[in-house]
């Protein structure tokens, strides 16, 4: 009860400040707050993102951003958790099962945004190995050639049972906002894209930079397919 | 009591999602949750900025960013309750309080950082009168040159209280975040700037996207000063 | 005679070099390399233009750039020669004719462009008055809350015989491209614009920039009308 | 002797239109306009490099850009050849040996930068096979997987001779301007690098939009070692 108390007033509190633009981003949360690795709660998101990105006409007009799937991925929240910063009482492995279990999910996603013709974009991050490139505040975890998402390294590779077909594109990002000193605005924008539809992991931070830079960047519909997406606990999902 | 719980439930969730960076942002948060209009309050924010920033010594590779501090800086929400997008039961005269609230908490934020020799910069939105420049989901809003914050008319002027000294620079913005698609980086860099302390309204977006900007543009050292912040509610501080 | 073939061989050795992207600029060029400010030629060159952009049809995608066409927008160069850096016997009043010269020309381009129902955007040097959104090698000519195009001053204002129109865009930028640090790009786009006609002031920088970020940027036809540029001395056009 | 003249009077055309800063940039080419492949002529320029950028003390601040060193990186020459944009007449061999060429002097000068502690950052292009991310006027030399420098063919490699070390840095970019959608400016700046000096291929496009957007960006001192760059023809280096 007072969980369920707290998730409602989060939620009203985000509603009051928010623009109109995110509302259909908040609205699908508000109907699915849950986490659903199910294939078909997949489709039916996509179908959800379909009205959202103006019906079926569209979908030579948008693109899916599948954010940050590599196998360290999500491991920068284990990296930090074996430095001394997260409290030890969260170190739990539901942390990384978070991160598994969207997987499938995601790549059921992605199937279906193949059928429908959809442009798919595959962000990862990529560093090099001295972490000239990488946030200075986490540059500490580089040395050696070696550290989170190195490029070529095995960390930087996507998840198992995660596979770039020919003609979709492979974005090396540096930073949380895949738009971050990359090509992306100008891969979508040349390639007639108006609409995005993001899943991935890590809903905090490197999803919302993206969206809110794909809205600075005049995107008309940006939709978050939340039951494709990852963070260490449902709630955030509702309550970043 | 629910409400003391719900707060912390937020807290928790965001701790376990958030980077180390923002670490410090939070745990000012943390320890002072209160929006406060006291004078001494934000002098000892101030201070608690001082020991985030690493001491008295760095003052002048630091900057103080004040947001939207204009007559309609918070007016967009106002603009946006007009329409019909919010609920209305939450079209409140708090809303408007809490944007009139801060300026004088402002204006002392700044006298202290004017005192200490940190450089000040007016953050601004200013539109054309055709909108060309708003964000599309907001261009509705702009006919007949008129609309909100639009150039040369009086809801771009600063809210009454607030002056512009010589030596302080005015950056003009079209978006949330203030350091897009202007030559703010390049001022503060320049300018030997390396940390920054942020005032304003409207956290939950032209604040919080002008912080990630600023992590991803790699400055060293970003607070907040929340006392000397609004949204429509307190707990949006804790919980956006 | 030996002018004539300096001329050329300049011509040849970057004919070889551009890609073809930059070809119809130089067809252009080599086509009419004299700066002619009658106006008759003005529109004929915009009917190249036409040609060049793919004929009448697309005007509502084209946009008129007005480049530094402000009272002070070729006195960089009479601030330079006041300085120690020009060689003396450069000082002539060309320099400063060559400016003045233009603006008949510029006008007539852009009353061309009103009638074809060309979207015009202004773009203006603007600066702060301490000089810190100025390039690092020209702050030393900012003291005193005095320089070049600062911002209120009477420098900064067009030149004589130019006017704003309503719905026309105008652009304040603090580099010699119109697209560096601004949300021209944005504009543009968002108003539907692929294609570029660029007239103004300044050939060897403000537009050769201008037109290189055009073309980074994914614009399809760049096109500078050269009657209606200008630069020290006619030959700059060619041989830039 | 008429070359002479032509030589003569692009440079004095150069110069007046010229900004003060890129004088030291000039003033190399024109104290030593040929282009040489001798090592202990690539010495003596980095020596002049020095003098440009203040002496021995700084190198720690100065990083070597090294541009465009990929197997096919003139290739888009060879390949623009091989359609029918350059005059027939134009087609020669030189084309290829200016690009080759220079590869011994490109390695001496890296010799000397690493010797004295200099950064060294390697700009490379390298393109999706599906050309999504090349300027739109190429786009049609992309099909079947191939094109000029697709990631992980044969032409993306670094050319013969070329080598990157440990703790140098990869930089993959898209457009002409090593700064263009690049975590470049990051990379530097965070690194406490000041001055830049630049060496490798195609002068008129890639090196010069690199140095322009250097300049933007407030690099204090860029520097342009010309004899180890190479374009079509020595004298374009005196007269892009």
């Amino acid at each position: 009860m007072t969980s369920h108390l707290a998730l409602m007033s989060c939620l009203l509190v985000l509603l009051l400040s928010l623009d109109k633009f995110l509302l259909h981003y908040l609205k699908k949360r508000w109907l699915s707050p849950r986490i659903s690795t199910s294939p078909s709660k997949s489709r039916r998101s996509m179908a959800a993102a379909a009205a959202a990105t103006g019906g079926g006409a569209k979908w030579s007009e948008t693109a899916m951003l599948v954010i940050d799937m590599q196998m360290l991925g999500w491991g920068w929240l284990m990296w930090d958790l074996q430095k001394d910063f997260v409290d030890p009482a969260m170190r739990s492995p539901m942390l990384v099962d978070g991160g598994q279990a969207v997987v499938p999910t995601v790549a059921e996603a992605v199937a279906v945004a193949r059928e429908r013709g959809i442009y798919v974009v595959w962000v990862v991050r990529e560093h090099d190995p001295s972490g000239a490139d990488v946030e200075i505040f986490r540059r500490r975890y580089y040395s050696g050639g070696k550290g989170p998402t190195v490029k070529g390294l095995k960390g930087a590779d996507l998840a198992d049972g995660l596979v770039i077909k020919e003609g979709e594109y492979k974005l090396v990002k540096t930073r949380f906002s895949a738009f971050f000193a990359t090509p992306l605005d100008s891969v979508l924008k040349t390639s007639g894209i108006k609409n995005l539809v993001i899943v991935g992991v890590q809903t905090p931070n490197c999803i919302r930079q993206t969206v809110f830079d794909a809205v600075a960047l005049d995107y008309e519909k940006v939709t978050v397919i939340i039951d494709a997406t990852a963070a260490a606990r449902p709630e955030i999902h509702l309550c970043e």
